[in-house]
């Protein structure tokens, strides 16, 4: 499959140009926050526009990564009439800025860099920096896209013709593609999305998306998960990773450990959808859990689910053990969480 | 203590008077669906309205029972001035009707049977049925105070200074008892209350009571109880139960049972606090789940989630079976959920 029919098999929100796009100097961001009820863009003109629209989620999972390269497409041709070292300074410090909207997320500090490399190399050899930018991020995103693909074709491969889905938070595209290429494939099939509070990513994101393909999807709450579990309603369990250690454990958005417990103690197969590894990270103990402000455990879509003057706790991502994922399935195949190391083989 | 000293170690939601009372011929309803934003009552003067507003969810827990059985002291009174046989059908009527309301919870079902022989008997010897059914309805609420008061007494026994207890939905009086006579004891200890979605009585109603006993509390997502367990921060869950039959299946609000499972694999012990085992429920074959509307998932507070197009799925209640149960908490003592027959010794 080409770039452009993986593309058209994704649902609205997560094309390609709903994504983030690059218009004429303007940077493009579908709104998450809004989605469903709204399906609108953010039009950002100028590198803190774009920042503040990263740091007020407008986007989230591979969103800002994406976000902020078109940025320094954008300061790029906005500065082109400078001298180079003008240049430089200036696309430095669009760098560290749109670096600073994810403190945690290596992702977009390690796309600017090598962003700030091909602008270096263009000035050196006096090519337009925005088109060679556009060039690259192009490219970039395009390679994601087949590699999802690839993941998509295993994720597929575990999917049996009757099984019902559960999954939690928002997957993305390697789940979505999961389940296009399953339902292509003439597999009929059935998935719960947990609403996954505070956000309601399984409920707005999620849910939708999977509608949108076609596929029968039942919103549940996430006290529902195991009691789905254990009226043999689900046969695999899939989620997505915020990230992998190399010994084989999880860490997704809070809720994905219980659902896996449960999974685990019914004999569901739990199978994450990852990029590989993340070879910095070699277990638990190098593990940081981000706990976000509990003012958000207090309310939904704005509106007060208690009294203000009570306490709240949100930790933000749980962690869940090697021994009960069945599989990490990735572009290069489904591998055991005991034998990640072969990723980079 | 007396049921005055009892009634008053309770927050404002659980007092007998805010529950429900009679009020010549008007049943009167605490509205906990309000509750924290706005401390107000419902007026009820038909069994149709009474009915509706335990359908409604006006009233939950303990609440339905006690509406339901004022609810036959008004038809009482309207049909007092009919012949014996026309009240006696009209009275039957009431029964079904009000028992119709939670197929789940059987205490409506048995506290209305009760009613029923009450009103037989008083017709046979010419009492004044509404009276009869009114000593006997606030006879058997002081009793019930005392008997939450002595599970209580039970419960509070459990919890060792420095705990961080887990509790799941809202379970009302035995739980709120079981903290007051913990506190009282000197005993220092924080509590997590996880939402329970759709309706959020682990926000709205259990938090702000345990708040209001001077406990430390935090609300939770009910994504998170796992992730809190597994940080050491939980070291007793306890709960109410709907239902616990003969065999030790104990049936409560939809999340109970995958929080136990995550108690039992991080070894943290469940308590169960309950007027005991039904007797007509032997196991877990004889229990009904109540499936409620899909669309309250797809809401919160009245805010919609998601888009009204995508389907829901809500069973309102699990079924956590005995090996996770540490123990029933009864009137009685602590009872091992293998050992239920010895509440009927």
């Amino acid at each position: 499959m080409d770039v452009k029919e993986i593309n058209e098999m994704l649902p609205f929100l997560l094309r390609l140009e709903n994504v983030a796009r690059y218009e004429d100097g303007i940077v493009v961001i579908g709104d998450r926050r809004k989605y469903p009820f709204e399906k609108s863009f953010v039009y950002c003109s100028t590198v803190e526009e774009t920042a503040i629209a990263i740091e007020e989620m407008v986007t989230q999972g591979g969103g800002p990564g994406n976000v902020a390269m078109y940025a320094m497409a954008m300061a790029a041709r906005q500065c082109a009439d400078q001298p180079a070292a003008k240049q430089i300074e200036i696309l430095e410090t669009a760098r560290q800025r749109l670096t600073m909207t994810r403190p945690t997320n290596t992702a977009v500090a390690r796309r600017l860099e090598k962003i700030m490399q091909i602008i270096k190399e263009s000035l050196e050899i006096g090519e337009n920096i925005e088109n060679a930018l556009m060039l690259w991020i192009e490219d970039q995103r395009a390679a994601n896209l087949i590699k999802h693909a690839a993941t998509g074709e295993y994720g597929a491969s575990l999917i049996d013709d009757g099984d019902g889905i559960l999954t939690m938070c928002f997957a993305e595209t390697s789940f979505l593609l999961t389940l296009a290429l399953a339902k292509k494939a003439g597999k009929k099939f059935n998935v719960f999305t947990p609403e996954t509070r505070p956000y309601l990513q399984g409920a707005r994101l999620t849910a939708p998306s999977v509608h949108e393909l076609g596929i029968p999807v039942q919103i549940i709450g996430d006290n529902m998960p195991t009691h789905v579990i254990s009226q043999g309603k689900v046969q695999k369990y899939f989620t997505a990773a915020d990230l992998v250690t190399l010994d084989g454990h999880v860490v997704n958005k809070i809720g994905t450990f219980q659902n896996a417990i449960a999974a685990h103690y019914h004999g569901v197969p739990y199978f994450v959808l990852s990029w590989g590894p993340d070879n910095k990270k070699p277990d638990r103990a190098s593990i940081e859990i981000e706990e976000r402000n509990p003012m958000e455990m207090k309310s939904c879509r704005g509106v007060p689910t208690t009294d203000q003057a009570i306490d709240a706790y949100y930790p933000a991502f749980d962690i869940t053990p090697p021994h009960m994922v069945a599989g990490v399935v990735t572009q290069y195949g489904i591998l055991s969480p005991y034998d990640l190391h072969r990723y980079y083989a």
